[in-house]
Order: C-alpha cells, then sequence, then structure tokens
C-alpha cells in the first residue's frame, strides 16, 4: 500500500515535470508548437512524447520523415534533461550525432519511447558530469506503427554544467 | 557564347523545377511550410534549399536540431526527385537511413547544400531503377555555419517506379 502510494506520487510529479518541458519547448521551438507535441509519461527510465499526424503528415499522407526525426531527437533530450533535473541539475543538453533508420511508414499518431541504450548507465554518466563538468550519454528512441517499429533512433547527448557551478 | 547560354537556360530551368518542387512540398508538408522552406539552386549536381532562423530556432537561440534534420533530409529527397524528373521520370522517393552529425550550432539563417556521396554515380541508380524498378542511392548533405561545417548528414535514398509502368 505505502509503496503503491509512493508510487503514484513519483509517477505523478514525473509526468508534471514532463508536461512542464513541453509547455516550454511549445513556447521557445516554434518547431514543437507547428508539430503539436505532447507529453507522454516519463516513469522507469523510459519517456514518451506524442504528435498528431495532421500537423506532421508528407505528400504521401503518411508521417513526414522529418518529424519522425525531431519527434525521436526531442524525446531522447527530453529524458536526458528530466533525468538531471530529478537530480537538481540544471546543464545546457544537446544532441551530438544520431543515426535513424526508417523502417515501415507511419500512418497514424505519432508516438516516441526513449530510453538509456544498452550498457548505458546513468550512474556513470552522473559520475563523469560531476568529475569534469561534462559528460555524453547514448540514448535509444523508437516510434511503432501497428505494432511493429517504424523508425528507430541511436543518439548521443552531451550535458555541460554551467562554468560558474 | 553559345556555352554560356546554353548554361544559363540550364540553370534557370533546373532552378525552376527546384521552385515548383519547393512550392509543393510547402503545400503537402505542413512542417515544410513552418520551417518557411525556399528553394536555392540545383546545378552541377548541387542542390540547395533555404530556410530563415526565426521559425527554427531552439531554446537556446540557435537552430533546432530537428530543423537540421529535416532541412538536410528534404534537400537529398529533392536531389532524388529532381535528377529523376530530369529523366523523365516519377517515382516514390524515401528516405532510408541517415546518420547525422550536430558539429557546431547554427545562429543564422539555415543553407543546406546536398550532393551524390562518394563512389555513387548517377548512371548506376538509373540502370538498377531500370532493370529493378527500385533503386538506392547514397546523399551527403551540410548545413555550414560561419564558412565552417555546422552539421552533416549522410542518408540513403529509395526511389521505386510505379508498378504499372
Amino acid at each position: 500500500m505505502n509503496v503503491q502510494l509512493h508510487d503514484s506520487v513519483h509517477l505523478a510529479n514525473a509526468d508534471g515535470a514532463l508536461a512542464r518541458l513541453v509547455a516550454r519547448m511549445r513556447t521557445e521551438i516554434p518547431l514543437a508548437a507547428a508539430m503539436d507535441l505532447r507529453p507522454g509519461t516519463h516513469a522507469h527510465g523510459m519517456l514518451s512524447l506524442h504528435a498528431p499526424l495532421a500537423p506532421n503528415i508528407n505528400d504521401k499522407g503518411c508521417a513526414f520523415g522529418g518529424s519522425l526525426a525531431s519527434l525521436l531527437t526531442l524525446s531522447g533530450w527530453a529524458l536526458v534533461e528530466l533525468e538531471l533535473e530529478a537530480r537538481g541539475l540544471h546543464c545546457e543538453v544537446f544532441v551530438q550525432d544520431s543515426t535513424l533508420r526508417y523502417v515501415a511508414p507511419v500512418w497514424g499518431e505519432l508516438h516516441a519511447i526513449a530510453h538509456l541504450d544498452e550498457g548505458e548507465h546513468w550512474d556513470d554518466f552522473f559520475a563523469v558530469l560531476s568529475a569534469r563538468g561534462k559528460a555524453r550519454v547514448q540514448i535509444r528512441a523508437s516510434i511503432e506503427s501497428a505494432g511493429e517499429p517504424a523508425a528507430l533512433l541511436q543518439a548521443r547527448y552531451v550535458a555541460r554544467l554551467p562554468r560558474s557551478t
């Protein structure tokens, strides 16, 4: 009972933080607003973001590749941002490189889920960040369509602590 | 004199085709309109696309990674489309995979230039397309900032002839 209560509170806080982050992204990144970016959930190391199809459509009537790339890249970025925020850290976070495979067209709403790549550990990331003021982390993100993978991203993000800290 | 005249006519036609393609992209892809996508030139195997910074800004005041990814991916896509169109071919063209390196922030207007990757030849691409009805081609595209590379894309595109052809 206590555990369930604690879990609920934790999840509610996590989703609240994601909702605030997405609201900030929509205000500060015009393309995030144009995509109609929406928060999903952030729990158990997974973060999800959504966007409706209509503003993200291409000339073929399915999701535009640039929208898939943007949603995937933003989901990984939001994951790193919120993991930092959960530890009271405020860094500049930016994507360094990414590899994207477009496996199948997406004909409905876009749902991206991001998580740490295999072999990566937040503890290592925060240890390096604390020691050097800068650290890299590799994230995987995917968008499914009809239960099958449709777009797969592997991306490396860099976090840098402010110099004054 | 004749050569210069011929070149000018060729370039004017190529740029007209690019302007028509970008107009179609802005109509059919809402995010291309939101980015304020603009045609550059298409000549000597190079195709360029532009976008102003304001609609493509991020929370840090420089170009949003999703806009860089979209502009680079669209420049490669447009290059394949126009090389097909120049040969009277109408295919479905889509991006299959891409690798992107974000080298430096872009603080001004976004200019992307796409061209064939090293070791790739249009003749091979059209020979395979003609033989199999489907062919792949690898494109490189880049965005510079203050004369230095800021974002580098390597992407593979697939073109497929309509089945009825």
